[in-house]
Order: C-alpha cells, then sequence, then structure tokens
C-alpha cells in the first residue's frame, strides 16, 4: 500500500463541505466558553472492510491537540456491524466540525472496499481490475480506484488511483479507438508500434467480429507478442458467459494461441465471477466496473460517550466507551 | 438555480482521472495521424432526472475546437431508460480523454438527483432537505447537495452544496452540542442567543427526555422565538413514527404552541415519507440522508454512432444517430 | 399443581352447553331402549399441551356408573397430532351428552397450555407470566390463567387463576393508576407505603417519561426496596425492544441500582422472546397476554370405535381401539 | 335478539376474575383519598363486529354511580380500527377494578361476532348456523353461540346460547347415535318417531355409505317427513365438496326427492363457502364450527384520557376524548 | 384445412394399443350376452382447441352400427374444461375398446393445437412455422405437425404433416449444410441454385460470423433472389433477442437490404414472441419447436352417462347427459 | 427386456416424417457433390434415463455404410446434462435426412422413461404399472409403454407396448364395464368365470358404494380366487387418500381378507407416491397415467464436430469431439 500523503482540500479543512450546524456549534461553544474533552467512538451499521482510516488520522494529526488520544482499526482490516472503529478523546472543539468528513470518508471509502472485496473473493484467485472510474465523479474517481485497491484489486483504471493506491494503472483499448482506426487489427498493430515495451498488449475482440473470430484475427497479426484479449461483448449480444469462454479458449488453443489469455468484463458482479469459477471457465482476469464504483456507502455513526471523563450517551444508547480490544492507538 | 460557474480540478483537466486506455488511445492516434471527425452519443441504463449536464457542458466547452456540435437535454430534465441525452460531434482526439468524467458525472449526479426526487415526489409537497453529507466523501459531498437540489430539495447541509445550487444552507443542532452542554434547554438558549436572526430556531428534542416532553420545555424556554423542533428518534426507540409526530404536535398544540412546526429525520426514505403522508401525521419538513447521497450511480454509455459522416457502430448497437427531438443544441 | 375440586356449573351438568342434538339422541335412544356399551376415543387435530383432562375427568366420575373404565393422559403431558388421548368405555347414555363438554374443555385449555409452552421454550429460564386476562371472557379468565400455569407460566394476574393454578398471582400497577395520581413517583411511594410486604415491589415506569429516565426517578425514591421496573412501551413508540433493554440495565447499573430488576411487557410473544434471548437482553421476566389468552383452540375429536365390544367406525376412520401405551387407567 | 338479563358471575363482581394489580390499585388509592373523575375510552385492535356490549352495560349499570355517565356504540354495530366503543365518565374507583372484565367481554365476544359475520357475507344469504360449541370451554360454549347470533347466525347448537340469543336451537344427529342404532335408516325412523314435531328432520348422511346413496335411502323411508340431509364427509374422504353437494341434488332429484335439502357441514370457512357459492353448489344452509368458536379475540384498550376534566394520556397516546359522533349515551 | 382421409393402423383397429382391460370387458360382455345401449360423454381435463376430433370421427363412422348417434365440436373449435365435447350414443361393444385411441387422439392433438393456438395470439399476426417435429417420435410427427396448423401455424417441418394439414412445408437450411460446405456463402449460393423457384430462399445466419455480418454477406451473394435470412443464435451467445433482430434489420436496410426478411427461431416461446412484440423487434416470422411438439396432452375422460336410456353414472358423476347447446350432429 | 426387432415405418425411411430442409439439403449436396465424412455427436437439454436407442440402432443398422462407426450409450442408462449419448462417423449425406428422426426417437422416449423412473424410485419398491396409453395418440401409446418399462414399469396396459418391452400387459376392469353390468359384483363373478386363470383377480370398487364396502362385497362373492381391489375414487370424491388406504386395508383384514390386495390409481404421481410411502399406506402397486404419459420429452441436439476428420463447429460450440468414456461401440 503506498505511504504517499493523503491530499486535503481547502474546502474540507475550512468545513465549507461540513454540516453547517457543526459551523454553529463550534461559534455558539465558542462564545459560551462551552469546550468539554470528549470521548466520540465511530462504528458502522454493517460489516465491511475499512477504508478511510489513512485519510481520516491524517486530518486528525492536522487538528487535534498534543493531549488528544485516538485509537482505531487499521485501513483493510474488516469490521462488523456497531464494532467500535475509531475513538477519539479530545477537547470538542478541536474536532467537532470534522464529523461530516470523517463520517463520509469511512462511509464512501468502506463501501467501494467491501464491494472490492466481494469480487475478490468470489475470483478465488483470479486477479480483479477496478474499472470503475466512469460511474462515479471525477471528483472521487482516483479515491474511488484506492479503496477498490484496499479491497484487493490488483489493479485500477486510473493513473491517480493507482497512484494513491501504489499499484499499476490498467488498460486495453476502448471501443472508441477502434471504431476510430475502423479494423481490430489495424488499431492492434498501431497499439502494439507505439505504446512502451511495459504496456500489456491486450485487445478488446468484440467491436465488429465474432469474438472467437476477432480473436484468432489479432492474434494472428500480433503472434507472440500478444499477451491477451478482452472479451466485452454487450448485453445485446448476451453478454459474456461462460461458454463463450470456453469456446474462445478452445479455439484459440486449436490455432496454436495457448499463450493468449482471456480477459473478461462488462456487467461483471460477485455472482457472475461465481458462475464463471463454478463452471471452470478459463478467465485469466476480470474487469469490475459498476458492483464496485457504485457500491453504496456505509454508513457510519459517531457517538459522544464521555463528557470530561463521565460516562453519558443520548437516549437510545449505552453511556460509556464501547470495549473493543482490536484498536490500537493510532495519536 | 445557480449560475455560477462549475470549477474543474486541473487532474481532471489533465486525465489523471480519466481511465488509461483514453490517454493511451491519443497518444496512439496522434502518432498515427488518425483523428476523424465523429459523432459520439450518450444514453441512461435507466429513467431518472438528469444532473451533471451544467459541468459536461462547462468541461466541452473548454475542450472542443470552434467546429464541434453539441446537442444535450437539460440540467433537471427527466430522462428514459436509453434516451439519448448527449450528442457531440467533434474530432474525436478533441474530447475523448474525457469520456471517463462525462460519464462519471452524469451517472453520480443523475443518481443523487433522481433519489431526491422520488422523495419530493412522495412528500406531496412537504419540503425536502437534504442532510446526506455525512454518507459521502467530502470530495464530492457538495455536488451531492448541488444534486439534491436540482432535484427538488429546498435546501441542503453543506454551505458549499449550497452555494453551488444557490439554496439557503440548513441546519438545526447535531446531539454532539446538546451533550456537551449537557441540557436541551441551555443549547437551545445559547444557540437562540448567538445565532443571526436568518438562522431557524429548530431545536432538537430527543437527546435526553422523551420528545413530546423535551419539545415542551424548549417551548417554553423560547417561546415564540421557537421556529421548530427537529425529532430523530434513534432505531433503538423505534424511530420517529407517524404516531409519534401526531403526539407531539396534540401536546404542543393543548399548551398553546400551535406555531412550532415538526421537522423529522433519521432514516427517512420515500417509502417511509408516503406513510407519514397516508397516516396524516403534521410534518413540516423531512431532512432525508443516506436515502439521497447513497443511491446508487445511473450508469451512462457513450458509443460512436458516427464516423466521417457516416453511420456505425460497434457489434450489438445500431449504427448511426438515435434521434431524439427533445435534444437542444448546446454548442 | 393445585390438588383443590374442580367446580363444574349447574349448566354444564344439566347438558343445557352441550349440542341439543346429544339431548335429543338420548332421549330417543331412552324412548327406543338402546343403549349399547361404547368405547369411545379421543385424540387432537395437532400437537400440544394437554390441559383440561382433570376437569374431564372429574366429570366423568360424577356421570360414569360402576363398571365404567377410562384410559387417559395426564394434565400438561405432551401429545401428538391423531394421539389417543381419552378412552371411555361405558353404556352410551351414561355420557353421551357431555362429548362436547370434554371435547370443548380439552380444545380451549391444551390451547391455552400449549401457547404458554411455545413462550416458556422461547424463554429459555426466564420466567413467563400469564397476562392475558383481558383478552378473554370473565367466564374463563381463570381457567386460562390456570392452563398457562399448566404450560409452564409460574404466575398470572387473576385471583381465581392462581387459586386454580395454585401459583401466586402477579401484577405491577396500571397506568390508570400513575394516571390518577398524576406521578409515577408519587404512585410508586404511595404503592410501597399500602401494600404487605409480600407484594413485590415493581413499578411500571413508561407514563410520563423515557423509561430509562423514569426507572431511575423510581429506583431513588424507593431505593433498595424496589424489586424491578416493569417496561410496557406502546407501539406509538416502536414498543419495547432489546436496545432499551440494554441501555436502561445500563443506565440503572452506572447509577448502582443492580438489584431492580427489568420486567418486559407489551405485545411480547415466542418470536419476539426468541428476539431478545438472541441478542443477549437482561431481561428479569416477560408479561404474556394475547400469544396465550387468544390461543387459538386445538380442536379434539371423539370417535366410536367398539359397540358391545365389536370394533366399528363411521366411514373414514379405521374401526377398534388405536392402541397407545402411554394412556394410564384414570377411573 | 333477546332482551333478558345477562346474569353476571359472584367471581366477576367481586373482582377474583381481576387482574390483580387493579385491586391492589384500589386499596392504595381508597387509602390514599385518591379517586379522581377520569374519563376512560375504549377501542379496538382491529375492525369487527361490536359484541359484549350489553354485557358490559349491565355490569356498569351495577357499578357506577348516579352522576355518572357513559357513551357507546350498540351491540352488532360495526366498528373500524382504534375507533371510541366506548366512553366512561365517573369516578375512578367506582369501575377501575372491571377494566379487565370489560376489555375480555368486548374482546371475546366480539372475536366470534365477527368471524361468525365473515361466514354470512361470505354465503350470500345461505343461513349459517353456528355448530362449535365444542371447541370452546362450557363455561362461555352458550356466550360464543350468543355472540355468533350476533354476527348473524340463524341459530346455534346449545340450549343456552339459543336461549340468550333468542333464536331456536338447532341440530340433527351425531354419528354416535346412528353408530348406536347400527344403521342410519333405523336411527332416522326412531329420530322421526320420537321427536316432536317442530323439530326438523334432518339426518346425517355419511356414517355406512356413499353419501348420496344413504341420503337416498333415507329419503326412501322417511318420505315427504325427511326435512334435508346432512353432509359431513370427513377428510379421510375428501371432505365436502361443490362436486359432491351438485351430485347429491342431481340423484335426489332424479329419484323425486327436490324436497329434500342439504345442509353441509365439516371444516367449513368462509373461503370454502365462497367456493360453494362461486361454483352454484346448491347448499340449503351451512354448520360452522371452529372458524367462529376458535376465533381469535379482538383485542380492545381502554385509556384514561382525562383526569378532573382535564385532558391527559400516557406517553404515546393522545390526550384528551376522540370525538366519534356515532357513540350514544348508554348510562 | 384439408380434407384427405385420415389412415387408420391396423395395430389401432384391432386394438392392440387399447387399454387391455376392454379387450377383456369386450370378451366378457359378448360371453355373458351383455350389450347395452349406452351414452357415452367425453370432457376435457382444461381448456384449449380442439383437435383429433376429425381422426376420431372417422374411427367411430367405421365402427358404428347405423343407428348409432354421435354429436361432437368440430376441429379446431375452442372447448373449455369439463365442456362435453363427444356424444355417442350406440351399443357399448361397437365401440368400447376404442375409448383408449379416443381419448388419445384428443389429448395428444389438443395439446398441441393450443399450444400452437398460443403462439400465434402472442405474434399478433406474425406468422408462425411448426418446428418441433425433431422433439416427438416420428411416428406422431406428421401429426404433430397437423395439430398445430390446426391451432394456427401457416405451415410446418414435415412433408407428411404438411399434406395432412393442407399447407406447405417450410424450412430453410440446417447448420449440418453449412458445415459440409465450410462457408455459409457457398453454401446460399447452392441451395439457390438447385432449388426449385418456388422455394423461398431464406438462409441461417449464424454459423461462422456474427449475425448481421454473414447477413450481408449472404445479402451480397444472392441480391434480389434472397428472401430472408435465419436468427437462431444459440444459447451459448444468448440467443436472438429484440436487439439483435433490430440491429440486424438496420445493418441490412442500411446497405439498402431492405427486402430481405427476419425469420427467428430457436427456443421461442409465447413468452419470448411476446416480448419481441412488445419491444417493437421487426420479426416477419417465427419458428416455434419444443413449445408446440413439447406440449403436455390435455387429458379427456369418457363417462358413461346412460344406460338403455335410463340417466345413469359412477359414484362422483351426474347422471344423465350434460347439455351442450354447442355440439352438432356428426353421425 | 425385448429382442424383438423393432420396427420402422416407411414413411420414417423415406423421410417423409423429417425436417424438409435436411431433404433439400440431401439434394444440394448431391448435386454439388459434397458429401463429407463428418463426425456428429447428440446430447440431451437435461439429466435423464435413455430411451430409444434401440430404435436409432436399427435405422442407423439400415442406413450407414460399412465403414462407419457409431459409439453409444445403452437403452435404459441415465445420463447427464450435455453429456454426449451418440457419436456417428460416416458420410453425412449417408444418414443426414434421419436426423429428425433420431432426435425425436430419443427426445420422447426418455422423457416418458426418466418420468416412469421418478415413480419406480419415489415407491422404493412397490411396482409401478404405465397407464397412461390414454393420454397419448394411439401411434406412440404402446412406445410409450416400452419406455415406461424402460424406465421401470414392472407392466403396461396396451398389449403391443407389452409385447416390445417383452412385460406382461395388465388391467383390471374399466368403469364402462361396471356401469354395463349395473352391479360390481355381478360385474366381477362374470370377469371371474370367463377371464383365464393367468389373469389376476383385481375388481375396480368405486362405482356404486363407497370403496371399503364395496371392496367387502366383492370379497365375499370372490372369496380366495380375489386377488386385489383397485381404488380409484375420483377427485369430486377426494381422491384416493392414504387414510382411504388404511381404512380399506384395516376394513378388509377385520373381515378375514387379508390376502387382498390394494392398487391405487388416479392422478397418480411421485409426489402423490411419496405421500403414501411417507403416511405408511399399504399400497401393494400403483398404477400411473398422463405423470408418465404426458411428460415432456428431453430436447436432443444434434452437432457436427469434425468434417473429414478436422476439428469444427458452428458458433457457439467447442470444435471437436467431447470425450466420454462410457460410450460403447455400437456399430
Amino acid at each position: 500500500m503506498s505511504e504517499s500523503p493523503v491530499p486535503l482540500s481547502p474546502e474540507l479543512l475550512s468545513g465549507e463541505t461540513s454540516d453547517i450546524y457543526f459551523l454553529r456549534t463550534q461559534r455558539i461553544m465558542e462564545e459560551e466558553g462551552v469546550n468539554p474533552r470528549v470521548t466520540m467512538e465511530v462504528f458502522p451499521s454493517g460489516d465491511g472492510i475499512l477504508c478511510g482510516m489513512r485519510e481520516v488520522l491524517t486530518l486528525l494529526g492536522k487538528a487535534l491537540p498534543a493531549d488528544a488520544e485516538v485509537w482505531a482499526l487499521s485501513e483493510s482490516e474488516s469490521f462488523r456491524l456497531k464494532e467500535t472503529v475509531l475513538r477519539i478523546t479530545a477537547p470538542y472543539l478541536s474536532f467537532g466540525i470534522y464529523e461530516t468528513a470523517i463520517l463520509g470518508m469511512l462511509a464512501h471509502e468502506s463501501g467501494w472496499a467491501t464491494a472490492a472485496r466481494e469480487c475478490v473473493e468470489a475470483a478465488q484467485g483470479v486477479p480483479i481490475v477496478s474499472f470503475g472510474a466512469r460511474h462515479v465523479h471525477p471528483a472521487v474517481a482516483a479515491i474511488m480506484d484506492y479503496a477498490a485497491a484496499v479491497g484487493g484489486c490488483v489493479s485500477c483504471s486510473t493513473p491517480l488511483g493507482a497512484k494513491l493506491a501504489g499499484v499499476p494503472a490498467a488498460g486495453t483499448m476502448p471501443h472508441a479507438m477502434i471504431l476510430c482506426f475502423g479494423d481490430t487489427v489495424r488499431a492492434a498493430v498501431a497499439f502494439d508500434k507505439h505504446m512502451p515495451p511495459d504496456v500489456p498488449r491486450i485487445v478488446l475482440v468484440d467491436t465488429f467480429h465474432d469474438e472467437p473470430e476477432e480473436a484468432l484475427q489479432v492474434a494472428e497479426a500480433l503472434g507472440n507478442r500478444l499477451q491477451g484479449v478482452r472479451l466485452d461483448t454487450p448485453g445485446e449480444r448476451g453478454g459474456v458467459t461462460p461458454d463463450l469462454v470456453k469456446e474462445a479458449r478452445a479455439r484459440l488453443d486449436l490455432a496454436g494461441f495457448q499463450h493468449v489469455q482471456l480477459f473478461v468484463s462488462g456487467g461483471v458482479t460477485p455472482e457472475r465471477i461465481r458462475a464463471f469459477v463454478a463452471e471452470g471457465a478459463p478467465v485469466d482476469s476480470f474487469g469490475v466496473g459498476s458492483h464496485i464504483s457504485g457500491a453504496r456507502p456505509i454508513d457510519f455513526t459517531a457517538d459522544i460517550k464521555e463528557v470530561e471523563g463521565k460516562p453519558l450517551a443520548k437516549r437510545g444508547r449505552i453511556p460509556g466507551i464501547i470495549a473493543n480490544p482490536r484498536l490500537r492507538r493510532a495519536i
């Protein structure tokens, strides 16, 4: 995992993306001179894979005074429903306005990481690549890819996401390129000619002809330099099925192209991955889009559990901290 | 709706948050001298409310040459499954690397706007406020609030979102503030003392006592200056129910506080809003969180349909443009 | 179990509550001089806990001549669908008019006892109290409570039911009393002042304030004399939940009232009992109402299987007795 | 409907079948000198047909002082979920201990009357007879039959129930009688010989032979004196079906016995009645057992809504009376 | 509909394919001299389209004596559950052994005709061709095709079936032929060269290449002589979808081949036909296989309802004939 | 299993019941001189019991030249979804027109055999007789009975089916015979008088009286010569139930007729057989009709997998043969 510092935007730091009532609370409490030392605990609304904590700790590191104390689970650890994943003890005003940001980072990133983990587990060792940048706003595309890598993806499609996550960016070629060239083989040859040697030669083979047919044409053109082909059959043609993968494998093998790998994309979900695995389809890697990038955030809640060392809680919650031996001192 | 310019980040403009294969395609096509004039169409995977188009057109405005042509639906219009919402005719290389960003903006923002619209329609006139910033990454919290306003929310919780959308930011007070003060009435009085006159006095009334009881205490303390109370009963206490709203109304009325409004939050969904409306619960406004902010993006797809004026399409798609009389010339 | 004699009403003995066709049959058979010695068997339409047999045997003891023979399962034994639970061999006219009463006693009482047993089994050792008298006609309220005790309830709410069953009558205080006093603490103090020492001080704590708050007020007023509090939260407030019980326990403990027990009532069913047990909610006792008292009777059927020692049966039934080694000679 | 006075048992009047906490409340309030004038309202947990009110008013008539006021719906009126069916204004101690009895009478009797009404409505004019005494305790068998008549049954099987309801008792002959005689025709002839002329000659025809066959044998024996036959086919033979009724009708008609009516019993429910009606089966009357007598009570709740003229209610309820223009002054 | 005589096999006429107990019955009744004039009625177990009656009447015409009377519904009429479709009055021994054959013809053929009708109705005017011979035994393949035509199919695949039904036999070309030629265009050209002019040039276009691609190759080779193409995409490629049909149409039109029709086959069912119609897919004709040929027979039952003019029936049936004004005298 | 030769009809051999496109293909290929040596494989669309292979091999034996090679599974073996059950290597024109017949024989007969096997397995040793000839066209009635025997039925109702399968034909007596005699006992006595000694005396006992009653009458008339009775209660009387079988057994035993067997027919399915077995009903044999004869064919598919020794396949299929070690050389 990358150790590069996490950038925090000025809007976040100024509270402009916080719920406004935290800003108002800050002003009122300052004016009234109320600023107790509190303990706040954060817990999730479901099971999952923790992500965003690195960013949260960077934020708290900037915000908290020297005598604050923070306990937390680590990035990429699993968590359970209602388990305490973060405990902050500090003067309230030192961090109160960041409650929105802290919860939002954990919720959104853990949602993505958890969905990625589902795919990784379903694939039983077949690598998963995060391909969903096109389904989220560009302002979070790289963070989504980072979270997908935390969940176990081996690479992702955005350069910035790859940099955040410390993994290689991955991609083959889009339909647009092949349509502009007007011919798959011509596009493949141009790709091979201009790309640096470390970029794998993986060619998309469903644009103009039947997939196995186009795969054979490309394999004949690039020979041993071809690393693989990508099957991305649209729903109008039934999508990629285990049978199609098996047939493409058989036809490539029959023609002597045993070295050409098969990369599957298009509407891939854990359920479909499990079907490919169960039917023994020889997939070499899956590209997953909206199952990861469109995953629902896993909501987190922050509760004040002690004020000036005294257990306390709003109605409906147990006063005092909830012990969790898995927490480690983070600040 | 706000007319303020939409800021575009340097990472977006440089393509660092694009799928890497578009960057590679750009390099290959430039080196090969291939750059046809193409027509690309964009269509959604479901019905919804269009949002993000303002940002997309800002981006295209920067990127496209003078002879380009763009037709589009407008921000906040409704769209149907597979309807063409955007058609770009231009040299491919002038906008190809922005396919990821264009689709991501539309997908994520339309997802939020559509979910907001569902709530607005369910509420049959009762105002909806967007309260979900805490469930998304702070990098998109304001954009989410903007989209919620496009979908029909009357206000939202983040100052930056409110600014983007041209609506007032809204908020009452958090449980944390009341717990720090140790007493709801004391917190309410401080709020009233320090907030400017234009900030509505709406007090959260479920922290220490039964909701109607706490509402009466606050009403007695603030009198006519109290605009409303917020009911946010936690699930451990059964959540806010239509019966609770009716009872709070009755007890406030009985004590002469007919002017105090009732604001409901906590796990509010269109289904629950419909139940409140159906049972005649006198709610004055709803705060909606994760139903809007955690809404699944509505995936969009971009297809090249003409190259140099000639109809064409990848396998599975109809070659040539799909007529849509609702489109208007945008660039 | 109590050994007190079961009272039988004059209307029952005279046949006024029997199906009239048995009275007509008696007259016809007497006039025709037909009165064979028959064997009648009684079996249930489902599995359950037998109750009412004590009353049935009292009735048969009064009705049958010296040479009659009765075999039966005992009060509180379990039975299975279609198992013979009672076999009477006697001249038909000596008991024929009581078929209605015999079946009715077994059906109604076994229905209640079986429902009580379900609760007892769900509670895994936590005591169950029968609180359902208000859902049945007063003419059977005490018999219902007796049957609940046969099914395993440790006490019940009616004095007459408690006497029949040989268990203590139990109760805390009704909302009506607290509303008449206008204050829960005042009502609790009066209760403590006037009740004999053997009546447990259990105070209902949901009338005016939030349950844990009212519980603490009462605990402070009665101190060590307070045995427990009853949580009976209405559905309009979400009912009693496992979380509420845990929180009340935590807040009482935090204030030093570890000795105060928690008694749960209000819509309690086996399913909800199982949820409390599964979530580890520290309930000290449950009060069950309509799940027991509104239980459907378990229908019983009586069949003549031998006439003058000869196997015989109506169409649809096997002629001759159905052996059941669990039966014991009762008369 | 009968106008005969409703008998009230000494145990009911002494409170021995009340929840014990009402007796304790009475003692405490007397000793404390607390006895406010209260208004209590009673409402049901579902829709139904009101029954038991006659008995409740008899009880209140005995208990209340001269200045009390009672408003109520009338016996056999329909009511809706949560509608106020009874409002008592009186000093609390004059009727407090009868809350259990009042609710129990209404709950149990309305449950039976409502189930009877369902059958009556399903039958679209075909008469329904209450035959379920054998499924309830003899202490309430007659009250159940009374309630069934309130719900619309034209007669019932117990003499005491018939007397309470002012309808004729009805019955044919039991299987036991036919088995004792050893022959259906012989039993039918004896019945005809010894019964007074006003008892309808309806003979059960499924004991020894196929139903239409036995019906013809009986019709030939009794000729014009036979009013009808009862079909009560056991489940082991498929129960009574619309086809069987049609066939019996056809075979009787073919043999010239058009005057012989068909009476159907055995597991009859509204759903089965609707099937008979929908298929045009010529049934002349239905006997209904456990669908009515085993009906779940419809729970009622009593709430104090005013104390000394001041609106008040426990948490979860609206203080003050709930207007219901259908109520009429009853005391 | 064809008027050609229906051939009846010697095994059928000799009774070798009848249930043996009819043969035994014949012998016993002959030896006993029992041969009453009976009326037998035949009715179905469900709704449907009558088929097989032509064959039944041919058989009865051969078997019955001069004084027999037969009333029947006609081939291809609709019938309802339990409606009398055939009534025979004749000496029992003249037709008793043919009960098996009569019921079997009606059951099997009506099953097929009814399934065909479902497809025809779903298609709303688009012609349906029966293609299911390969799913039934060759001994009934032609009869199945005849029944499909009775149900509304415009043609069928077997020459003998077409002859029986008086419709043209239809077919395109099998995958086997194309695979033997090794090239679709070569096969198409050979087909065009050797087939008589009245055989429509419809070419199967999914063997070697993507369907629209292969369709265009064939259209270019045969030009105006090509009547249509058949799409029969296998399940491994997602089957034929409405989108594929639309795309093939669009690509053919774009290339100027508006005259080339689209014929769809492969797993076609009424449900799928309705989907094609609902989505507006321009299908010119459907080939239906196992939905018709694998249809469950609609069981028929024969009942003797009169013996020597006297109404009679077995237990469970109404004695005497069931009037049906739709019947017409057939013999 | 019978070894008698399977008759093949002239229509089958001439191709008149083949799909017409095979006949056209034959003509085109002959005229073009195209006739490669191909390998065709046949596989099913589901699991089942193989039937029809005997007939297929007879047909191929007639059609193929000396150098052909055929591998196959054997009649009555089980097969799995997509398993190769038949592989033919021969010049295409020698067998191409028989594809329809080969698939049809396997599909229809395997469908029947598989349904029969389900019944046999459900019955756990109780014999099953095929009684469904009346639900299929007489042209396949005997083949259906043959297939039922292949699936495990011990006998069948048609003489020709019994001959094909090498099992005895079975039958009791039809309702028609009893109605013609007008009396079950009279019919039974006549049956006994005229049937050869090897025909079992099994009498149908539900025509005029209740089943056990009629069984006793017949048993008394035929005494030890009665082998069994058949219960075939119509649906209008509830059908045959496990309870009816038990009661009939009990009443026969009670009267000393322990030797009389019970044969059950009428709507028998594997599910109902399992219910009889699970409830311990003493059935001696089941007659199964439409569950077997109305069974859906199990579709088979034929694929060319090699042409002149070279692996090949249409799109969607794997080129080359699919190894199956269970195949044995058949020709």
